[in-house]
């Protein structure tokens, strides 16, 4: 389905970097949401370009919902938001137009389009396009958050130097965790530790004087998830949450718990073993376990049953299993350096030398990370809505 | 869409592990392609329990095609895989049915299913479906050699132990790659370096002694892909490939080339150069550069561009760019095991301990490598049946 | 998506008349749903030939269940229908493997597939495999029938002769029609006034003798729909429930009330005019008319609104009314007759004639009725659960 | 997938009749396609209301597109038209706001939405939206024209009347059709048989001077269209024509050749017989008829098939069989009538009279057809775009 995502609740992506305007049209929205254009503001100023560690381009994101919206609600009808280019220069690509960056989509694009694609600013391929994006999961964190789930995400990671730097991981206990996703939701540049954002930005700063850039790996947590979301073949909560996060670009891996590094554990120590709570949220309060009949779940049934660990990043068998979501993302370096590179001139088949001028990222890790959030609560709020019906996440 | 999977050529998948009969329906391939039986008979060996590093249930995997095939070729109506369960004993589950498995799908299963799900051996979870799914990657991987495709896995690393271990790493030259793979589809333990094979195996029996279990990381790589597979958003590639991965039992992580390390990396050690050669495949046979028209593309006209390194594993932009692709695949270590563990009764919501009897694998990642072949080449002829038509596949 | 149909309840269909066996894959059931074999075995008997009005192939239609239900239940994982093919006679085809039947799907079979198609009996187009569809029927016409939903269909005209027959009308009033939609459950020849019977399967005696065949149309009624179901964009419940018509065999036409001829009224008697009703199952059992809130809806606000007429067949907007869904689906005469009818020899490319032999009905619009009623029953079954959620047809 | 329809190539309609903007993505366009933004107006000025027979609204249908066109020609990403709301006057709807206009949406819009619809003009379900589908399939039609696809429509049956007024039927045979098609693209009142046209029109007068409204039938022929397209189940061509026909507001039935009175012929008579032509554009210029190897289909084996009647409308199992599509679409008379006409208030669940202002067409069959040719436009890009891959449409 290409450029529209999701199986109930939907979202088409459209627009090109440099194009009058992208937009994305979100379908399946439960009718009598609330619709907040300041969070839109507030998180697309999360998304934005910041000062020195950024691109030069002043995006200045103003948008304007053209449907799906009346007296400050959703209709349930398909809402469309639209946002302006503005202080795009074309100029600069039109003398490397035949010469590929090395790592970016240029190549591909003419691969698969034959050349008709708008190759001014990465077309279709920008990363402008995740504004779109993050505007549309404006619409949807909200409604997450009146359902009791919040999702927050972090730079893990930092590469780009001869050590990685690290931040410090989330706690562990679900009371700090919302406070933490919190804390997260008003800073822009996304640390649990605070001491570590000097370096980090030191970091970013330094590869851009080196004419280069640098990558890294975030961390993502959701809390609040009820238990029975995802399928065992094929939509697992996994595979469709890995899905949405390859589609931000540089994205190139996508892990649960810290999957590459903790399932070389023995299967004694992975595995997260369970224990039960009663119910704070039960008719009982916690006073007594009652037996479940057959057709009964928890919590329904007087008892929550939570794991000791969580290196299984709260699914087992593709299904939310009621424990925080933990995922993490790598974010590959910006591809567009200021240094020489080597490419190919695909006009002549030669080989060529590549100078870029232009204004990019040196980094763009902190600017994904919103993304990343507004992509999650879209799997989300889609399965939710598959599960509990389409009129869910109304207010 | 569940348990069917694909956009224009799908797989629908169906059976519980101690039911009569699991099965797939493969719908949309092209009419007219060769079905061999054998090479299906040989794909499920290499997935099915191969002695003391394996269960002790015996799988015989016979198999019926009951639609879809007519006179030894697809007739391009759906085709219909059927695998009778055989050696079930349901008896193993009754004892510990309201006592999930940590790390399994069981309590999820309850969550979802509130407690009408088959329980026994795993249900509609249990890795033995994955039969039914290389029963129909049996169908796919023929027709796509013949394209010039092969995709071949091997382990990467072995966990379980202090240090993992690990196996050589694939070989960047397209024509060592193509025989490691063709190498690697007749060994029952997939292994490049088969030094490794002994102390692996030993691994794995160790931890069965050890009444545990052991995961590790499987590596994929694919030759021969055209340029030009994949969109920007949201179908990239790589989505897709790690939506399919993610449903195979165990599989908690996926990254292309090798992201979680290599992304920490400057942007310009982790940019693939692009360099220039002449089309060996096109009219000019090398001899002479052409310059493309509008609507051309390489390798149309008369070059082809490859990259120095493949940092990005064969993807740029979500896009295949000709190169090898090749991705990581996190295998937690198998949930069941025998050693004691703590669970929760979910008939009364009290902690309680799990012994578990049946026979479980100490590892499944050297069945899994098979599946991941298979679920791999799902991927690639939809995408390809997708591109150029659906009589594509077509002998 | 071909052979797979629905949104989030979804019907895969496979097999070839010929060939081993038929089936049909459900998936999205709710967990929990009660399956009756005997509810199966009645509406297949509703499509199984009766007598002289029909083939002389009898199908045993002996079914298996092979996935999705335990003890009793839908699991909620696929649910897998097998239908063995038996008194198969393909020799009948071989003969005339390369004269296509007129108005048959053997032609276009031959342009799709390249002859690669299984010819015998019609392959994958027969007839043949509506007894799956009727089967997968099975389960979900119970479940609707627990939600206050009835649907049932009658020959509202049989064709063929001179002048067409035709039986009355369905009834006006709810009540009535409920007890029609009854009646018709347990006829083997669907008409509404049983004096029709007798001379309607004259006609296709008739027919018969002529070596001619017959067709018509049938009339289908639904109560019990709830107001609020289907799209105004795409998925209208008319294009919907027309896009699922269509698939039955002899299919040619969909009408919503009888538009063909209604709509050439003038609007003023068109338009359906509205009038309340106090709403006798809402908390004030119609006792007082409350003002409803915004978000509440009839009948929660204390009435319901029907309308006088019913000419646009219980939708408008592509949405339901909650007035019953009529609906008229015109069936063409059974192409396969045995008169000498004019062809071409596809090997050949010359002009031929044809004398099929083989066992054919001179009429299937009796057997096609229970067709339409399982078909219309998977759309509103997967309408509801997109609707109302996953669980909504949970007993 | 609601508001989004298509397989492979795919529409998304978003918008309110009352809202900014309209309009339309189009996504799974081939890259290379041009786009003339004189023929999108050309269609789109067939449609607009025109003079004394429509209503009073002018609607200047000034469009942009936004993206997914570079340099002329379609870049292969999505294509986006944005039409602009001028002229509306939203407060005749306040009045009404709680009175359902009988025939129309208002009601099921209120079930559906709970009240938070857009009530204006219709929101979401006005008629206004076709302007974006008739925008899409400005894309769509030229480049279907250049495969030798042509379509064209014409009002059959204009009703409102004792009798109702009738155009001759097109011809049967292809040369004329083909004419007739041509004819009918630059005919605002679209009538094959000119004298036609001032009794039509008159009937549409005296329905408005009775404040009243008229319906009719439409009838479409489609040439050029390749043998086998389309699938036996589901997603047979009359099944999915049919679901996006029905989207079109006010469309009640669809039937392919004049199925509802056609089907009650004989099979013997309504059995279209197939006869040879050698075909002309094969390598033997009709000289010779060659055998067809296994694996060839006509027309690459030296001759072609026709029928020498056309009861079928050109499909025969769902799948195209080379000859021209017919089919009837039934549209009701306009729902909005300046008639007094019962409804029931919806805040206080009274019965009440409506009177409403406002501006409306007394007919909208002549504007009506040329979205019925657009949305066929969709929906055979849609199915060779499948069948011949997703570069088959660029120029």
């Amino acid at each position: 389905m290409r450029n529209t995502f999701g199986n109930v609740l939907t979202v088409t992506l459209f627009g090109e970097s440099h194009g009058p305007e992208i937009g994305a049209v979100l379908d399946g929205l439960a009718p009598g949401m609330t619709v907040s254009e300041e969070r839109i503001r507030k998180l697309l100023s999360l998304r934005r370009p910041a000062g020195a560690i950024s691109t030069a381009r002043a995006e200045a994101d103003e948008f304007r919902i053209v449907s799906g919206v009346f007296e400050g609600r959703t209709t349930g009808t398909p809402l469309t938001i639209l946002i302006p280019n503005t202080n795009t220069k074309s100029t600069d690509y039109e003398k490397t137009r035949f010469l590929p960056r090395p790592g970016h989509a240029d190549y591909t694009a003419t691969c698969k389009y034959h050349g008709f694609e708008d190759y001014r600013g990465g077309g279709h391929f920008s990363g402008r396009l995740t504004a779109a994006l993050v505007a549309a999961g404006g619409i949807l964190l909200p409604a997450l958050e009146k359902k009791g789930i919040r999702i927050g995400t972090h730079i893990a990671s930092l590469g780009g130097g001869e050590e990685f730097l690290s931040d410090r991981p989330f706690s562990a206990g679900n009371e700090e965790l919302e406070k933490e996703i919190d804390a997260l939701s008003s800073r822009a540049f996304p640390v649990l530790d605070l001491t570590m954002e000097a370096p980090m930005k030191e970091r970013i700063l330094a590869a851009k004087e080196a004419l280069d850039s640098v990558g890294g790996i975030l961390e993502t947590a959701v809390t609040g998830v009820p238990a029975g979301l995802g399928e065992p073949w094929f939509d697992t909560l996994e595979g469709a949450l890995s899905h949405a996060l390859f589609s931000i670009p540089a994205v190139k891996g996508v892990e649960f718990g810290r999957a590459f590094t903790e399932v070389l554990l023995p299967g004694s120590a992975y595995n997260d073993a369970f224990y039960a709570v009663s119910n704070p949220d039960g008719e009982d309060s916690g006073k007594t376990v009652k037996t479940p009949e057959k057709g009964q779940i928890p919590p329904e049934s007087g008892f929550i049953v939570r794991t000791k660990t969580n290196h299984n990043g709260g699914v087992n068998g593709g299904i939310t299993n009621g424990m925080p979501l933990v995922f993490r993302t790598a974010v590959k370096p910006t591809p567009s350096i200021m240094r020489e590179q080597e490419t190919v001139d695909i006009k002549t088949g030669e080989n060529a030398l590549l100078h870029i001028s232009g204004r990019h990222d040196p980094a763009i890790i902190h600017r994904a990370r919103v993304v990343v959030d507004c992509m999650s609560a879209m799997v989300l709020a889609d399965f939710l809505s598959l599960k509990y019906g389409t009129d869910y996440l109304r207010d």
